[in-house]
C-alpha cells in the first residue's frame, strides 16, 4: 500500500512500484493501465497524483499513451535498474492495474520468478525451500569442493556427455524404473529444460509439426513456438492422451514429435495407465514420430508408474527428467536418455548449444543418488506432500473450488468459475502469485481454471482472501 | 602400440582401440579404415588379425564395408559402453587410421575433449589446468557453500538474468573498458558459447545469412550450421574484417548479424585496429544488422584494446564474454551485454533454453572478481604466456613453420607446409592432438595452417616429433 508517512512522494510511490512491477513482467508488454479514475479509486488517491505517476513512466518510456484509449506498457520498454534505494530493497505488493493482460507466455513464466511477497504461494511451480532442505547437500557439496577436488573438476571442460559418475548413477536408477538405458545412452543438461530444448532442436526444423498435451506447461508452448515449429496440441485425459486427436493428426499433418509428461502430468496430476501407453507407442510405430517423455516428476511418483520409454525401450522414446522438483532447482540438472545413434545427434546439439555443463554439482548429486539420500529425502516429501495435499484440497473445496481431475503429485488443476487471468492481477495486489489456466494452453484463452500447488496452498488466509477477491470480481 | 604379452589378443586389442577412436570421434562418422594391407604394416601385425578386427567392428555395427572401396566409420554408429576392463581405464593411443577424415566439424570439436594422452596438447584451446590452478578460488567457493548459503543459492531458480552481485561486478568491469552496461543490461549464461546461442537463436531465423569472420571458431560455423543459418565468410585481416567483402554481402545478402572476435581474434591473434572497427559499425549502420563481438579473450589483452561495443556504445552491438579462458572452463560462467530493448529479447531465449543458471558459480565469480583476485590471476597468467609464448615461437620456427600473423595472445596460426588434416591423424598415434587448419573454416577446405595454443607448444619433443611425422608425409 501507499503510504503518506514515507519519505517519498505518493506519486513516486505509486510510479516507482508500477516501474518495479513492468520490469518484473508482473504488467506484460501490450497491458493497459487502469483508467485515471479506477486508480485513484483502488489505490486511495488523488486522480491528479495517478496522472502525475503516470507522466513519470511516460518519461521514462515504461508506457505510452493511445488517443482516446489510455496508458499501454510499452512492447520492448527499457528496462532500467531500479534505483539502490534501500525503501526497495525488499519489493513491495504493486498495486492491481490491468483487469486482463494479454501476456506473451515467456513473460507470464518470468513473472514467475519474481515472488510478490514472503507468504505462500499457490502458483509457484516448485517445492518451498524449506521443504528441500536437508543436510545431506552439503555433505555431498564438501566432497566436491575439496581443493584438490574443486581444481580436478572446475579447471577442464569435462566430458561432452556429463560427468561419468553421474551417468551411473541415473543408468541405475532408471534400470529401476524399466528405462534400459546405459551410461552412454544418457546426456546431462542445465535442468530438464535444457533437455527438452536440446531434443526439440536436435528432432525438428522450423515449421515442423509437434504435437503437445494441453493443458501442458507454458514454457514448453513458448519454446516450440520460439523455435517456429508448428503445435498440435492433443487433449490430455485421465488415461493419457486423447488418441483420436492424435491420429487426425498423424493423417493431417505427419507430426514428427510428440511432447508427453506421462506421469503426474502439469497441470492435471493425470498418470499415463499401460493401456493407453502402449497405444501411443503403436500410433509412434505407425506414423513414425518421436516421443519425448518429460518425467520431471518422477521422484513424487511410484516406480511401478508406467513410463512409454519403459514399454519402448527407447527406441523411439527419449526419457527427460530432471532435480528441480526435488533436491535443488538452482543446480540446474536435467538429463536425457536415448537410444545410442540418437543420443549421438543430442549430444552434439549439447556441445553447439553450451559446451559441457558444470561437473561439480553432476558429482554431487551422484554421491546423494549412490548413498541413497536422495531416495529418502524423496520420500520424505512425499509423505508431508501427502498431508498437505489433504488439507489444500479440504480448503479450496470449502472455498468453491472443484478439482478437474483427481488430486496427484504436486499440482491441483482447480476450476474456480471465474476469469483466472482477471483474478491473479487481484491477487497480486494481495501479495499472492497464481498460475492463471491460460498459462496452460498453447493459444491462451481465457479460462476458469488455476493450477495450485499443494506445497503453498494449505494457508487458511489464502483461502479467504481468495473467495473474497474471486466474489468482487 | 599393440602388445603381444597382454592377457588380450592382438585382434582384440586393435578392434578395442579402433572402437575407443571411433566413440570419442577421433574417427568420425564417414572416415574410411585404411586397407588391411596399410593397417598390417602400420601396425606390425598379419593381415590376418585386422581382418579379423574389422570384422569385429562390423559385428558392433561401428563400421560398414563397401564394395571395392573398403571400411567405413558408420554414419549414426551405434555407442555401446566400453567394457569395464581395467587395462582400458587409461586410454590408450589409438592407431592412425585414415589419412584424411572429411569429419564434420562438431566430430572435430568433441575430439578435442578427450586428451589423447597426458603430454601437452597443442591443439588444445584452453590453457592447461595447472596454468589455471589458483588457492582464491577455493576461498571463494567456500564462502558461498557453507551450509546457509548454499540452501540460499541452491534451493530456488534464481534470477533469470544471473545474480545480481555477478552482474554489478561485470558491469564494473565492462566500464573499466569503455563498454557502457549496467546491470540490467547483463545477462549470464552457461559460458560464452551459450550466450553466442543465444543471440543467434533470438537474432536470425532459418536461411537468414550471417557474417562471419573467416578462419574462425569451428563451434560457431557448426552451430549456425546446425540453426540452419546461411554463412557468409569475411576474411579476417590484421586490421580487421575484411570490409571490401562485407560492403559486397551487404549489398547482395542483406545479412542480419556479424559475429567477430575483435580482440586476439581466435586462431589468428589479430586484433581490430580503431579506424577498422569505426568502419565496421559505419557499414552496420548504412546496412542495420546487429553484431555480436565475441572478447572471450579479453583477460588476455591490455584493456585498452579497442572493441567495437566500446564505440558504439551497446547500440547494435551484443557483448559477450565468459571465463572458461581465464579462471574455471567447467564453471561455464559467460555472459551477453546488449542495449535494455535487446537485452530482454536475448533474456527470453535463456529462459526458454535453460531456464536460469547455477547461482553458486556466479556469486563465487563475483567474489574473485570484486577483491582483484581476478585481475592478478590474469597478470600472472599474461606474464607466463609472454614467455612461453616467446619459446614456442623460437621452436616452431626452428622447425620449419612460420607465422602466418605477429604472435599474441594464446594462439599461433602457422604454416606446416603439409596438409594439417592428415598431419593431425599422423600425430594422434603419437598421443599428440593439433588443431588442423581446415577446422577454422566454414567449408573446411584442405589447409597447412594449423593452430598452437603458445601454453603448451614449449616442449622441444613434441616439436621433434612432429617434424619428424611431417617429413614422413
Amino acid at each position: 500500500m501507499l503510504t503518506r508517512t514515507s519519505t517519498q512522494s505518493l506519486t513516486g510511490q505509486l510510479a516507482d512500484r508500477l516501474a518495479e512491477r513492468i520490469r518484473n513482467r508482473l504488467l506484460a508488454p501490450g497491458a493497459r493501465l487502469p483508467s485515471v479514475r479506477e486508480c485513484a479509486r483502488q489505490q486511495g488517491v488523488s486522480p491528479y497524483t495517478v496522472v502525475a505517476a503516470y507522466d513519470q513512466l511516460l518519461a521514462q518510456g515504461l508506457v505510452e499513451a493511445r488517443r482516446q484509449r489510455g496508458f499501454y506498457v510499452r512492447d520492448s520498454a527499457p528496462v532500467p535498474e531500479s534505483p539502490r534505494n534501500p525503501a526497495h530493497a525488499v519489493p513491495e505488493v504493486p498495486p492491481m492495474m490491468a483487469s486482463r493482460v494479454p501476456a506473451d507466455a515467456s513473460s507470464l513464466i518470468r513473472s514467475m520468478f519474481h515472488r510478490p511477497s514472503d507468504k505462500p504461494q499457490p502458483g509457484m511451480g516448485v517445492f518451498p525451500p524449506d521443504w528441500m532442505a536437508s543436510t545431506f547437500m552439503a555433505t555431498a557439496v564438501r566432497r566436491v569442493t575439496t581443493t584438490s577436488a574443486l581444481q580436478e573438476l572446475s579447471l577442464q571442460y569435462g566430458e561432452p556427455s556429463g560427468d561419468l559418475a553421474l551417468r551411473r548413477s541415473l543408468s541405475q536408477k532408471l534400470v529401476r524404473i524399466n528405462v534400459p538405458a546405459g551410461p552412454d545412452q544418457i546426456v546431462t543438461t542445465i535442468g530438464a529444460t535444457h533437455a527438452l530444448d536440446i531434443v526439440s532442436r536436435s528432432l525438428l526444423r522450423a515449421g515442423d509439426p509437434v504435437m503437445v498435451e494441453e493443458p501442458g506447461w507454458a514454457l514448453e508452448f513458448a519454446r516450440l513456438e520460439a523455435l517456429g515449429m508448428r503445435i498440435l496440441p492433443v487433449p490430455r485425459r485421465a488415461d493419457g492422451p486423447d488418441l483420436d486427436v492424435m491420429a487426425q493428426y498423424c493423417a493431417l499433418h505427419k507430426p514428427k514429435l510428440f511432447v508427453s509428461v506421462s506421469v503426474l502430468h502439469n497441470p492435471t496430476g493425470y498418470s499415463l495407465t499401460p493401456g493407453s501407453a502402449h497405444r501411443v507407442l503403436k500410433l509412434a510405430n505407425e506414423h513414425d514420430f518421436h516421443i519425448v517423455e518429460d518425467d520431471t516428476y518422477s521422484h513424487l511418483a511410484p516406480e511401478h508408474a508406467t513410463r512409454l520409454s519403459a514399454l519402448d525401450g527407447l527406441q523411439r522414446t527419449i526419457y527427460v527428467s530432471g532435480f528441480a522438483k526435488i533436491l535443488a532447482p538452482n543446480w540446474r540438472i536435467g538429463f536425457l536418455a536415448a537410444s545410442p545413434a540418437l543420443k549421438e545427434r543430442l549430444l552434439e546439439t549439447k556441445l553447439l548449444a553450451t559446451l559441457t555443463s558444470p561437473t561439480l554439482f553432476e558429482r554431487a548429486l551422484s554421491w546423494c543418488i549412490d548413498q541413497g539420500q536422495l531416495r529418502r529425502h524423496s520420500e520424505r516429501i512425499r509423505t508431508r506432500l501427502d498431508g498437505a495435499r489433504g488439507r489444500a484440497v479440504k480448503l479450496a473445496m470449502a472455498h468453491g473450488c472443484t478439482f478437474a481431475s483427481e488430486p496427484a503429485g504436486l499440482f491441483g488443476w482447480v476450476d474456480t468459475g471465474v476469469d483466472t487471468d482477471a483474478l491473479t492481477q487481484r491477487m497480486l495486489d494481495q501479495g499472492y502469485l497464481l498460475a492463471p489456466g491460460s498459462l496452460f494452453h498453447a493459444r491462451r484463452p481465457p479460462s476458469t481454471m488455476m493450477r495450485i500447488n499443494f506445497a503453498t496452498s494449505q494457508d487458511a488466509v489464502f483461502w479467504k482472501v481468495f473467495s473474497r477477491v474471486r466474489d468482487e470480481l
